[in-house]
């Protein structure tokens, strides 16, 4: 049996007008962040209970419309929603939060770790990253700040990943199919794929080496990045919330791996960023050659004076 | 399988002056009632998940004596705690709030719900009532109201039961014990006897009679509601956060099940107060044999202007 929760909380993970036109979105994010706890796991989501907390000034109707999200995600994915504990957050200084427990199921001795990496498996992930940067570079822009040219249709990308994650479940499910040989550790990047790559490297006891070159950024988020004068490739380190999978996989199962991910049927592919290593240094290679130190951490890094939120990924604990 | 969740919130469910001498009962406090819940289905708990919310203004210490506190009553009953999120509530008003996720076990077939009553069933409660809500009423009462001469043992004994409520484990066992035939419904009071007993009649499709002089009060309980000029009935009845069980026990098993919370260990008796009836009436018997209707509702009726706290007791839900 597997157990997590995450907790996603207006002023610190969201802002409510982010959700104005589809508060379903949040629902759906609220559950995502959830499933990808299990996802990053290599198992199967059963059941998850809500406890939702409001201030009196959320309208009912907005409320009604979260909730239906969040039971539509969980359909999708044949998550039961068996149950939950809601709060008037009256005096509190008001706002809305919405804490998911989920259980999921794994066979015994088969949920995946992140301590189970070993030197010279390739660093594998899934999809690509930044994107949800990007969505919340623009959500939270200035109004006095230009945006540049940025399509509208980059524009809806970016932050619908933002206000949605990517449910992994299909990914987690075809690479943990590939049994103890063939993945040796498992996890998702909720809080970035750098941090990721040092909590798999403390937990199994290895060194890193990521190619930066070869970290999957979508033409989008680079569009985006370019007009607002931002560097891609930090947002795909460090921004956080791509919600994808990365997984240790012995270089003579890279094949078998990428085809079970290409074959899943979530239109995502499987990308080596780089090797884990023997020793302990966690490096990064640039697109000449130069290694330098593989920073540890996501937002702070990135933290700007004019952001008031100071945004946590949720998803970082399980 | 079982599943609850149960938040508590700082200014909704507790002020955290309540606590400044001792953390620790905050965390009991957290887990103790989600425990309850699973109590009230006859289940054995297993494993919890803690989320914790806190602005930056809440001290570290302070913190870590809460999750001490947690964490030791977990082990009183052989509870583990698996994991958690942590949220920073920078920007949202700030506050602290702990919400519990736990899982029980219960046989197949075997967990007792509030729908198995039947008319004749005696309404059987474990411990007292009105005692946490004496609690709260000293906790809560205006610096320039009078106390009366509420002697310090008394006072002790209220706050007491209001910042840890009591764990009815035992109980529970003993009375699931008694099988299908000797139990036919069980829930807890944390959100008032009165609430419950329609709850449980809603459930099972029958009525009530609840004998007002048979609900036990204890000496606390009245001496603090005469000091402060209240009805300790009315806060045995309508006060919440008692957590303790109510039970549908058919007469003639009466005498096993007392019998058996009594040898449960826990030093806390089981009394009837009255019986489920046929029909759907669900009513109040005085003591000079007048019946009312039984109100449905807990805090909302004994709300003072002069209390600024909206007090909603955790445990509501599962």
């Amino acid at each position: 049996m597997l157990l997590s929760c995450d907790m996603v909380v207006e002023g610190v993970h969201f802002r409510r007008e982010w959700y104005r036109e589809a508060p379903e979105l949040l629902g759906r994010k609220a559950l995502a962040v959830n499933i990808s706890d299990i996802a990053s796991m290599g198992g199967r989501p059963r059941f998850c209970l809500v406890t939702l907390g409001a201030d009196p000034g959320v309208p009912v109707e907005f409320l009604r419309r979260v909730y239906a999200g969040l039971v539509d995600l969980a359909g999708e994915w044949g998550v039961s929603l068996v149950g939950g504990d809601t709060v008037s957050l009256q005096g509190q200084g008001g706002g809305l939060l919405l804490d998911v427990f989920i259980t999921g199921e794994v066979e015994p001795g088969r949920a995946l770790l992140r301590s189970g990496a070993k030197p010279g498996d390739l660093i594998a992930v899934t999809g690509d990253f930044g994107l949800a940067r990007a969505g919340l570079e623009l959500l939270e822009l200035p109004p006095e700040a230009g945006e540049g040219h940025i399509p509208g249709a980059d524009r809806t990308a970016a932050i619908g990943r933002q206000l949605e994650p990517p449910v992994r479940l299909r990914e987690s499910a075809a690479l943990a199919a590939l049994g103890p040989d063939g993945i040796h550790a498992l996890s998702d990047t909720s809080d970035g794929l750098a941090t990721q790559v040092h909590l798999i490297c403390e937990a199994s006891g290895v060194g890193a080496l990521v190619h930066g070159d070869q970290v999957p950024v979508s033409p989008v988020t680079a569009q985006v990045a370019r007009a607002l004068s931002d560097d891609p490739l930090s947002w795909a380190l460090f921004g956080g919330e791509d919600y994808e999978l990365i997984a240790a996989i012995p270089p003579q199962h890279w094949g078998r791996a990428a085809a079970a991910v290409a074959a899943a049927g979530g239109g995502t592919a499987l990308t080596a960023v780089g090797r884990f290593t023997a020793g302990r240094s966690i490096e990064l290679q640039g697109a000449f050659g130069s290694k330098s130190p593989l920073a540890f951490g996501g937002w702070d890094h990135f933290s700007k004076a004019s952001r008031a939120l100071r945004h946590l990924a949720p998803g970082g604990s399980e």
